[in-house]
């Protein structure tokens, strides 16, 4: 099962496996190119599009598999997890379309916007205090009353399958590639990249991009173990969970490096995306760009695949307009 | 000769011919679907992603046409306008991939972003003062002085023939259309959508969408004749441009109706876009979607083609954003 695998136990078959399964529940998102990007690194940069992706982000991959992979007993119980962004966003999404419950518990202080946005995708909120204690026991009840199956956002074996399958998708789409670069956060994204790359071009490139202000996994990746960080403020702010056991796996095992970029620099490369390119992206997704471009050596010359990962942003609060 | 044409003398072939003259310069861009959006007008929705063009609008598809169709001796005094907008980069972005010069007069009070966006593509630009009396002075010595081709933002054949080329692709891109909706200012896309499925799919309808503020050209439609405004103001500021006789001759003979829509539904339109298909486009662009939202009964159970027309916004100024 699955479900009780960890890392080192994921093969390509089970990537193949998920993309056959999510297939009708989500894009095959497109790649777009940019002269101006490219006249810009020296590099050739193939951008992976997740923003465009179902719920708007990469992340329904994963909660797709998930959620489409339950017995139909396990999945009459419904799914349940306790993130507010955009991994409940996904779950509402493939929970909705398996037409199982999904329940979310959120802080009652998360900003309505986000509320409404994952009810608007069919999940069901409990509301616990904004910190660790409550939101445990909250979950912990909603799970005892539910019996719901517990969908962690990125360290579950089922989610790093799902999110494999986007650089599945590069591989029959971008020839020749040299190197893939995506966000890290929790890693998933990443690890999933991993997998997928070290079983069908293993000579391929990885590199995971973060904020100064949260990098965590690039301390981890040098110090050889996992290195979590409490609360980084940035305003990549998909990137502030630390690595755990399955993707520091992939993590370690697989990336080639991880490469870091400021707040400024990373507010710079997001506006300036969204004027060159013309796509709606998360402040994190901004990240790699911004790392590419701190690191022009590294890149020039190569072909690179680039994840953008989601484009749910608040569009009253765009963070070249704050001060 | 096509620059001495006038509306009714231009048929497919001329459209035909721009295309394979345009072809190495423009992209053909993409079509976007979303089922949020189907969900919510009732139609069937096929987005034509002109703001991912070549400097960012359908307007270097006319000024590729007009650039590229100059004789080696015309082309070599290069190329003037006194457009300050889309077609200014346009013209400033054609006239470089062939190597001539392109001659832009603008105010000199015009927003500094604009002016370098022009210098950015290669434009030369010479300032007036900021009145028509003066641009028109300047422009003539412009032209007395270099020999340069006045390009017309619209109401130039060639540049007709040039914007027919985006609904030459979307007959190819979208099977059993019903409908096009595209925006209308000085009439240019309207002018080479008509000519093309006038030719090629008679049946099809044609809606040209303006802002209740500038609805000259719906007025026009009505009247049978041109009624030009004086300085309409609108969030929508590629659409304060009046009909010439040019385009009035394709609106006044294939346009099925002119619909309008308020200054708020243009900027709540274009926000749901950005939030729901994460794409960057300009408020003229969100007219169309504002008058389906208005006029669902117009639309329903259709498959409408709809043309986002471009995608350079100053991110600093944000309608929604505005007090």
């Amino acid at each position: 099962m699955l479900d009780t695998m960890t890392g080192p136990d994921l093969t390509i078959e089970h990537v193949r496996a998920a993309h056959a399964r999510i297939k009708p529940y989500i894009h095959e998102t497109p790649i777009l190119t940019s002269e101006y990007f490219n006249d810009l690194t020296g590099a050739e940069l193939f951008f992976k599009c997740e923003n465009f992706q179902k719920a708007g982000a990469f992340k329904v991959r994963g909660a797709s598999n998930a959620v489409f992979g339950l017995s139909d007993e396990m999945a009459a119980k419904g799914v349940a997890t306790h993130s507010s962004g955009n991994h409940a966003l996904s779950l509402s999404y493939a929970a909705g379309r398996r037409g199982i419950p999904c329940h979310v518990v959120m802080p009652r202080t998360a900003p309505e916007a986000k509320k409404a946005a994952v009810r608007g995708y069919g999940g069901i909120i409990t509301e616990c205090e904004p910190s660790t204690t409550s939101r445990e026991a909250v979950f912990a009840e909603v799970q005892a009353e539910t019996g719901a199956e517990f969908v962690h956002p990125y360290n579950d074996p089922r989610v790093i399958c799902g999110q494999a399958t986007c650089s599945l998708e590069m591989l029959s789409q971008i020839e020749n590639m040299d190197a893939v670069i995506a966000p890290i956060g929790g890693g998933g994204m990443i690890s999933g990249t991993c997998l997928t790359l070290s079983n069908l071009a293993p000579q391929m490139q990885i590199y995971a991009a973060e904020p100064d202000q949260a990098d965590d996994a690039a301390r981890s990746f040098r110090a050889g173990h996992i290195i979590a960080d409490d609360a980084p403020v940035t305003v990549a702010d998909g990137l502030k969970v630390p690595l755990k056991e399955n993707t520091w796996h992939f993590v370690s095992h697989f990336v080639t490096d991880v490469l870091t970029a400021s707040e400024q620099e990373i507010i710079d490369a997001m506006k300036l995306t969204w004027e060159r390119m013309k796509i709606v992206m998360e402040p994190s997704c901004a990240v790699p760009m911004a790392a590419i471009l701190r690191n022009p050596e590294v890149f020039r010359g190569k072909r690179v695949g680039v994840v953008i990962t989601g484009g749910n942003v608040d569009l009253d609060k765009l963070p070249w307009t704050l001060d």
